[in-house]
């Protein structure tokens, strides 16, 4: 059995806790917050709950340990920290800063003799490593990436600080007539507003003026201003009733030329998620089983999706693995 | 420069060799073939083309070997000979055959100290290799194959094989209500039959009984029998004209559940191809690269889809993977 740990417990930890449940070869020994772990119940009966300070206290009973805080604040500091006493797996996905992130956590595992996986998740991860796989398949070809239909939490957020605002959610929705374009190995150029269009869905306060708040949304430099925007006011009972959910998805689409050029290709993987957190949980327990194991064989320091074989991500034999899945 | 070999120069070899010319980091430097050399004239101006018995005496010329032939005939026999002497990728796609034919290969790839990648192309292949990634993400789940729309030589040769049958064309069609079924997460159980149609196109003999031949295909035992099968008389010139191509493609599916159970998630990935043998020489190309590389390593034996990190497969640094793939 594998021994999980699970650091930060907020929807992405809850979604690790289901996902280690649903896996044969792995158990979760113990849950770490920075709340009062007193004040944290879990749902696996018997698990510990420690303050996040007594980690390295911990690190013998655990095999690797998956961070599910956040990218802006959490894990630069935490991952890197925690590299050094257990192998890790996090969900880092501020794109421009990962060879930034990347430098830290390698040292930081090299000098503990740990393995650390980091940006494990849709996007970037599986939608990284489908991006890898059909540029290095079609070299003469064009890529594109839609996300949606699903909900943008930093969208949602930004409509939330409107003044007038009581709640918000906020969809990302991929525009069909793009999604055809990038399918038909036309390369078309498609800017960002072309491939999707963003629906508001804004419960608004007492009295205040809607068409202020639906005029600030739609011209909100960076988040809305380069994008067709709807947004719809409803009750707190209707968002409460019909969007409460965290959906998400997306496509990476890649066309492109092979032989002397006459023929085409498309390449095309989609995602469509009832859950964006316990989807990306369940790809970071893939990618903790595949973490222990190489550091298992001596493997160490961090790897990125694009540096581990699929054969590790699956609690399967290699023999099993050629003679009912190739 | 990876120096690339080809052994085999039918459609597959023929695609391989405009693979290695849209590789920057690749060069074609020989093509072995079976018939006469002097009687192959191939696409790359000034590239010999040798004889297969001479393949031993351009070892050292050569740093990864493409075996282009069938996996009936030629490939259980000369994949293992030529792994011992050369770093080799094959096609290999005779499902109950593959863990012998690793077997085969990775005694002879470790004594020669070379490294193999067999069952490269699509299925197996890539439709693999998504098969074992969406497993692992999705434990709890329900898999989906689908063929087409595209041409099976082997159902096109059976009915080229019937008395009064000049010429033949059979595409594989998967049913779009399947499709659908598939992915709404409700596990469906479908047959091969309800998930795919056969449609033929004939070109009868003169003088032929078009209804006796077309009661031979519907009935004919394991390629049709079990299947929706519409049947087209054509002219030879129609044939020529409008189904000269080799298109294929199809959808792997996982549907599964995540979290507590409340939620699902669907992955998909589909190829849409104009030229079967030209998209599985692309695979072939970027394995040869990963091969190549491996061997570079000191990793020898046979590798399958599921062995190679993606990094492998690209002409791309990890470091501007990192900043602009992930």
């Amino acid at each position: 059995m594998i021994r999980v740990g699970i650091y930060g417990y907020g929807n992405l930890g809850r979604g690790v806790e289901h996902a280690v449940r649903r896996s044969e070869d792995c158990e979760l020994k113990a849950v770490f917050t920075r709340r009062d772990p007193s004040s944290v119940k879990i749902a696996t009966p018997g698990v510990p709950v420690y303050s996040a300070d007594s980690a390295a206290e911990h690190k013998d009973e655990i095999d690797v340990l998956i961070l599910c805080g956040g990218s802006a604040n959490d894990l630069p500091a935490q991952t890197p920290a925690m590299a050094r006493l257990f192998n890790v797996v996090d969900s880092f996905d501020t794109h421009a800063r990962i060879p930034e992130h990347f430098a830290n956590v390698d040292k930081a595992a090299k000098e503990g003799g740990r393995t650390a996986a980091i940006s494990i998740g849709w996007d970037p991860g599986l939608f990284s490593l489908l991006r890898l796989l059909s540029n290095a398949v079609l070299p003469d070809g064009a890529d594109y990436t839609f996300w949606g239909k699903g909900v943008s939490q930093g969208h949602s957020d930004a409509v939330r600080r409107i003044d007038g605002v009581k709640d918000a959610r906020q969809y990302t929705i991929p525009v069909e007539s793009a999604l055809e374009a990038a399918r038909s190995g036309s390369r078309p150029e498609l800017s960002t507003r072309q491939k999707h269009t963003r629906e508001c869905f804004v419960v608004a306060e007492e009295g205040a003026d809607k068409a202020r708040i639906e005029n600030e949304i739609k011209t909100m430099p960076n988040y809305f201003a380069d994008y067709d925007t709807t947004v719809h006011f409803i009750s707190q009972e209707e968002l409460d009733r019909d969007h409460k959910g965290i959906p998400h998805g997306g496509f990476v689409i890649r066309t492109g030329e092979v032989g002397d050029g006459t023929n085409k290709a498309v390449m095309e993987f989609s995602l469509k998620l009832d859950s964006n957190p316990e989807f990306t949980s369940s790809v970071l327990l893939a990618y903790a089983r595949a973490v222990y194991r190489l550091n298992s064989e001596g493997s160490t320091g961090c790897k990125t999706i694009f540096d581990i074989p699929a054969a590790y991500l699956i609690n399967k034999s290699a023999e099993d693995l050629r003679a009912h899945m190739l």
